[in-house]
């Protein structure tokens, strides 16, 4: 074997040292890029400077230090605050990546103006807190630019496990996050509810807790099957049927009733569940995917 | 070390025989328990009796035959039903086990049933499919008979790897078994969103499912602490807010309206999420399981 010449490695800029930034800008040290670093505050960036990296004193020097320029603050509209005073012809022959948090249609408008200034430009949603950047336990979407993301690919290797390219869409990386928000949010709110029908009647909510992990495991194993039935737009009987779900539901709401604790989620849970129904779905040859079908329409197209 | 003298194994009888009072029974006599089982159709007991069972003619005769009489039949009017012709003298010196699905008020009224006629009891509620039944992940309640179940402990060791004993009260096995359930199907009911809300822009379910592994990862990472905070009755920060909880929310919720999703659910749990900030629990100081207080109240005691 011939060794290999040692490979220059893409100089780094991030914009915005929260504990995020402060995460991600670290990572790419100890990954060996040359990174510059700006935040409002330079104090932000002492730690990072300690460790290697360049403090900018303008968003502009910034920019112009780094073949890659990450910018993670807290909104679109702080980031584009910071970006006002760059000379987008800065940008020349540069990735941006924008990691605020956003919705897909922000998302889209930014990668809107990036295309209006000729910025190449990738949209990124972290789903992972600080502490998980650089670990294998790490989620990062990108979205956006193709060649952006083929290019700098083993750059972002150093952000650790998972990073994924999600499509060309801008928008798509946030609606990832969107999405997998909404399960998490709604899963939570199923956790907080049982918590409440078994602790009115008297049951420690740390005796119940552990048995929540058997029900996780459904859901996992749930998951394949029901998102190949919604990808066929098929939902055939065999597994979990929609009428025995239905009046599950429905005993779990009036149980909820005698104890006074709020039905809210689960009557909005049985009125998808009941809605699907109405659309024709029922009796022994219609899975419980079959509620995709009045989720995916909502209640103003019945 | 001196040889044991062989226990004599409890002998065990199995009233309802479909998939599930099959599987019980099966299991019964592989750990070695003299099992006797009836049916309403004695066909269905032919494949146990090839295995060692001993058919009845009547319930009351499978009854006497059994020190512990497991009832599995379809819900508590069938199991009134099956049982109607026994005289409940025969109970006597037994434990009678009922693990049809029930809600807990119908497991306290066949408590109180059992309590008249001097039956020892135990209510169980069977979290898993019949495939589980004697494996690690089996998993059932018993509640009711604290002695009943001492005396009977071994005999139900052949169910599995996990039966467990959640108290005297005959209503919590259903209890546990309605809560698991409830976050269950408010769970799977998110999953449904999240893949309509992906799917709207054109996502396919089966590209976004594998990343919800990430989010039931989280959902198993915070349950020990949020149980911990209801169980304390305090909600300190620290964790995930309240507040940026809201404001996600409503971001998911105007995705969803943007996109003709249903927005029922989400709407729902954003109610709670709102309810719980109008309790004064809000700002930095909340975490996000303060929504506790407004989901064990209802919306009726606001």
């Amino acid at each position: 074997m011939t060794t290999q010449p040692k490979a220059r490695k893409t100089s780094v800029t991030v914009l915005g040292l929260g504990s995020m930034g402060q995460a991600l800008a670290g990572a790419f040290l100890r990954a060996g890029h040359p990174t510059t670093v700006w935040n409002r505050s330079p104090e932000k960036g002492e730690e990072l400077v300690s460790q290697g990296a360049t403090l900018a004193a303008t968003p502009g020097d910034a920019v112009r230090a780094g073949e890659l320029v990450v910018i993670c603050v807290i909104d679109y509209d702080s980031a584009y605050a910071v970006l006002e005073p760059v000379d987008t012809a800065d940008f020349g022959g540069r990735l941006l990546v924008n990691v605020a948090t956003s919705t897909s249609e922000r998302s889209r408008e930014f990668g809107d103006w990036a295309a209006k200034h000729k910025i190449d430009y990738l949209d990124g949603a972290i789903m992972i807190g600080p502490n998980f950047i650089d670990t294998p336990d790490s989620l990062v979407f990108l979205a956006g630019s193709r060649t952006g993301y083929e290019t700098h690919r083993a750059v972002f290797d150093a952000l650790g496990g998972r990073v994924r390219y999600v499509g060309e869409d801008p928008g798509f990386a946030a609606l990832y996050d969107m999405s997998l928000l909404d399960f998490l949010w709604t899963s939570m709110s199923g956790m907080m509810h049982a918590f409440a029908l078994a602790g009115s009647d008297g049951v420690k909510a740390s005796d119940f807790a552990p048995y929540l992990d058997v029900m996780l495991d459904t859901v996992r194993m749930l998951a394949p099957d029901t998102a190949r039935e919604i990808d066929e737009g098929a939902y055939p009987g065999g597994g979990e049927l929609l009428t025995m779900r239905c009046s599950n539901v429905d005993d779990i709401i009036r149980a909820a009733e005698l104890r006074g604790v709020d039905t809210a989620v689960l009557r909005a849970v049985a009125s998808v569940e009941h809605r699907a129904k109405a659309l024709g779905h029922r009796g022994a040859t219609s899975s419980y995917t079959a509620t995709y079908e009045a989720v995916r329409r909502g209640r103003a197209t019945e």
